[in-house]
């Protein structure tokens, strides 16, 4: 349950409207999803967001399917639901396997346990591992 | 500062040496960090962490340069900063370059930005997104 | 789903009963929200939390309006979907426009951001930024 | 210490540089922080971050000191030390006074200690604090 | 709701139904609960996750029913609704009172509480608690 | 580094000192340790929290060995490296040995694994495992 109403088509400003087009035309498709609707009540929020999302999320160094992998991965770390889920999905799209899917879980499993493991034992830096100087 | 003192070779009981050397076997040199020299302890929750690390790592459908990728984005998210430290030399001993850690990072900073937004704002699964049934 | 269930006004005890007083006369409203309403079932858990909630939300230096907000952030970094809902209720009560409660998202999604691009990077706080001696 | 060094002004390149001058510019002093010269590996990073941080803590429906103990706080829910630090110090020198401090840290731990527990319960959303609809 | 559709019996390959038989006879009831039918999907992960819990719950120099208290510990830390509903009910059916349960709830309040409140004044380690040497 | 000075003894307002007194009969020790001397600063803020943590860890359903236990593993999850340590400590004061200290950390982190495992594949809580009606 939002904590704002979701707006409509209808019910976007101008300047909302403006990034929904933009939205729609770089994900080549009619549909908005949920979370530009509550963020649409922000306009100049809304445009900072989806302007910086599609700078990360273009291909570079890395490509989008890695990137969107990284994205599921941290969304899950964070626990937020609704990312995972539209995260996972993207993936998806963007061809990730069954296989792939449960490898990238298992990593993330994985992280979390040595994560927690280190941060208790209190382990410093190999001195190998710092930077010179 | 550990909680644990770092056990050096000599100390290790036999059990413990045998991982060591699988380590060290493995990963094709004679050093082991000091995650392991604190974890030597307990040389059953030293087995079983290692087995399951080598495991999750391996080549699979995920290279393991992704998977690195992967580790080091949850380590972030985690705050772990050991592990932020180890799995980022790790991936740049695997070839990440200077632009793709960049990109990696803002991957992880935007993710990081949007699941508390939508956490704030208590968006809900698109029905797109949901799994049919 | 709750672990506990919601104790209605019958079944408290007679030290739940009268902490439940001292919310009800606090907030001028007949209304205990259902959180109250499970830790009923530990009075004295129950009596610990309410007087140090009320202590710490009392006007002081920082007006209860900026600790509502303070609230709502906190809440929202730690994925707690009943605190975000009930907080900025709360705060929208105490009179946050739209705008301000955008400006507050902005700023917890900001600050998520680069908190994790500062553990990754791993930058110790500057010289200046410490205390002297 | 950082995985990445430090770039002195000498080392930026002039997209990096260019930004460094507006936050000179902008903070009226010389000084630039170490967070900023790890980032200035990445001059597009380093001018985005930049960009939506000046957007976001500028004088808006929230007042800039209201915003920076915001920042304070959801740095302290996400344990980023230099965070803490920094914007500690940037929110004293926008006037937070010593008993201001200590109810910002009051509001913090008081919120983390229910957020735990409303987490543990699983106590749903009252109706009253539901969106109608 | 999930990502990957929860297997039923019928749908088990031959290694997915070699673990659940192990989970039925270890826990010696015939209910296997709905992460094991998600986790199905992937054999190996299932394998290697069901015998690490296995190793890591079985009775040692901590008994069962404390390891349970710790695991509903750190999944309240965590916010996974699943895990906390599943280990409170698995450490009542190992005889946690309600008495203990609170008890149980204070003490993650209090630990997160003060974690935050320590995390904000920068406190280091005090000599006394840190290892000689 | 702290974000304040710690006081000294000498440096402490009679109200600060009387909890001082408090922290010492209660422990049977001189030694008050930094956290304490940090928010000293605060005399209304110690006062809450030492007699809120005197109440939670005190003997009841639960021994206070397994408090602290709790403690530690809350700690880690939050990664609290000064509250890690010193009840890393405190339960060793308390008898906690190797065995039970290494079987508390693979807990923690096989909970911290599946955790996140759960959050990924977004299961619900079974049927059985919620409370009637």
């Amino acid at each position: 349950m939002t904590t704002v109403r979701l707006l409509s088509d209808d019910e976007l400003s101008s300047e909302a409207r403006a990034v929904f087009d933009e939205i729609r035309a770089a994900r080549g498709t009619d549909y908005v999803n949920d979370f530009w609707r509550a963020l649409a009540h922000d306009p100049v929020g809304l445009r900072r967001t989806w302007e910086s999302l599609k700078q990360v999320m273009a291909p570079g160094a890395l490509d989008p399917f890695v990137k969107e992998l990284l994205y599921v991965a941290v969304s899950i770390a964070h626990g937020c639901d609704y990312c995972i889920h539209t995260h996972t999905a993207a993936a998806r799209a963007k061809g990730m396997s069954e296989a792939q899917y449960f490898e990238l879980l298992a990593v993330v499993g994985m992280a979390a346990e040595t994560n927690r493991l280190v941060a208790a034992l209190g382990v410093e830096v190999d001195e190998r591992y710092r930077l010179p100087g």
